[in-house]
């Protein structure tokens, strides 16, 4: 399934996606898409109503604004330095073990709205990332029974002020939390989709340059070993997104560095997922 | 007012104490101490209400389990670094700005039950602060006006584990993030019976020794200083909390550190606000 939310910004109603690309409205059977919904067997019970015919449902008409794919999430947390190009682009120093770091949950938004250059921002970067969406209380979980706890998968894009994140005194969550900095979406496919997340390409064009083009094969620590590895540091709850770190191609690996301007489009997109674009405004 | 939540894990009742002590069931007036209820003048609801003679309301059972006194907030903001004596013991490196990370939500907790100690932790410490709770949404909020959003204050232990924290590939929200991590209580006081957040005492004990012994003047950011700071990184939402920092006397500051062990006690408050008394146990 692919599970979108629509309508004005905090009044989303979930919606899915059918086959020939119309959106299905599903407040007849679901409320939203949070916490909750995934933690009591929504996606079972959704996937039912629509097999029997999406009684109760109607259409969207296809001008209604979409918002992000599931509720603002209980936490984001992300993986840093996840593949070599980009370890060597951001300090060419190789981490041991994942590292993770959080960007404020009032980051997250819609992706079809636009990213806003926070104030004081002279170095906006942006970083194609493949999302997990969390779809069971996972508390140290084995690597091999990862995929239980899986909801399923997004496409985010890890805004970051590079200059707030590196040189403001310490801890990376400083550059990583302006609002509109973690846009998801266009949807959450569920995992029976994707029958292989480490084999996906990922990329991210600026005005129309591709700038990233990776595959999430090439991820130093698979979506397996993050979920589990992860889980022996926290708890995470239904409907948390994990953002499992970008390819090679940032602003900042550039010489000189090529940081996000007012005007630029981005388009970043996964496949198979979904591609989203976004225009660079100020704040 | 000081408010508290009482009743069973995840289904707890918000109250009110009165002020000889006992505690007066508010859910005839409000659903919970979340998001909602700060956004939406809530606090003012419920002083008025309080002021009416508390009709509806029932006194609670003092057997009664009590919770985290607001509902987990959006995100958990703490200040790294903001004692000069807690900086010396820590690494002797002064930052320039204030030191910001996260706890996960999911480590948010009654103070009312013990502290666990995570697989694999050794080095398990403990940090006493003041929290402020965010009443209004914060962005780029000046130092004079911070007071205007603030909700209340209440006491937090921030728990870490210190080589989670520093010796497993970076990102201190590895070692500060595992469930029971985040204690907050007894209460929040709302912001009118504090006149002064940057002038209290705040202590620690371990096993009824003397370990934190602080003032929150001596903070290097004021409270109105850091709500100003954070607010110019992200939004602060109502119900959102900031871990304002620890003064010196925590574990690793010993030579050789002293970490908590199974069976300790570990007691914590701040005068005006309240105090805890937690049990250290294994996962």
């Amino acid at each position: 399934m692919r599970l979108v939310r629509f309508g004005e910004v905090g009044y989303e109603e979930p919606g899915v996606v059918l086959e020939d690309g119309r959106v299905m409205d599903a407040s007849a059977v679901v409320r939203d898409y949070d916490e909750g919904f995934f933690a009591c067997g929504g996606l079972e019970s959704l996937a039912q109503w629509i097999e029997d015919g999406c009684v109760g449902g109607v259409l969207v008409d296809e001008g209604m604004r979409r918002g992000a794919p599931v509720k603002r999430p209980s936490k984001i947390i992300c993986v840093g330095k996840n593949y070599m190009d980009h370890v060597a682009e951001f300090d060419h120093l190789v981490p041991e073990e994942p590292v993770l770091f959080m960007k404020a949950t009032s980051a997250y938004c819609s992706p079809h709205e636009d990213v806003r250059i926070p104030k004081g921002s002279e170095k906006l970067d942006y970083e194609v990332e493949l999302a997990v969406v969390i779809g069971r209380t996972a508390s140290y979980v084995q690597q091999k029974d990862a995929r239980e706890y899986i909801a399923g998968y997004s496409v985010i894009c890890d805004y970051s002020e590079r200059s707030f994140q590196k040189e403001r005194s310490g801890q990376w969550v400083k550059g990583k939390s302006a609002d509109t900095f973690a846009p998801m979406g266009p949807c959450m496919v569920t995992k029976d989709e994707v029958p292989n997340p480490n084999a996906l390409r990922l990329w991210c064009k600026v005005n129309g340059e591709l700038r990233q083009n990776g595959w999430t094969g090439d991820m130093r620590f698979s979506v397996d070993s993050l979920v589990s590895y992860i889980s022996g540091f926290m708890t995470l709850l239904p409907g948390d997104v994990i953002a499992t770190g970008t390819p090679g191609g940032v602003g900042m690996g550039f010489k000189p560095p090529r940081y996000l301007q007012v005007g630029n489009s981005v388009e970043f997109g996964i496949e198979g997922i979904g591609e989203n674009r976004q225009r660079v405004v100020a704040f």
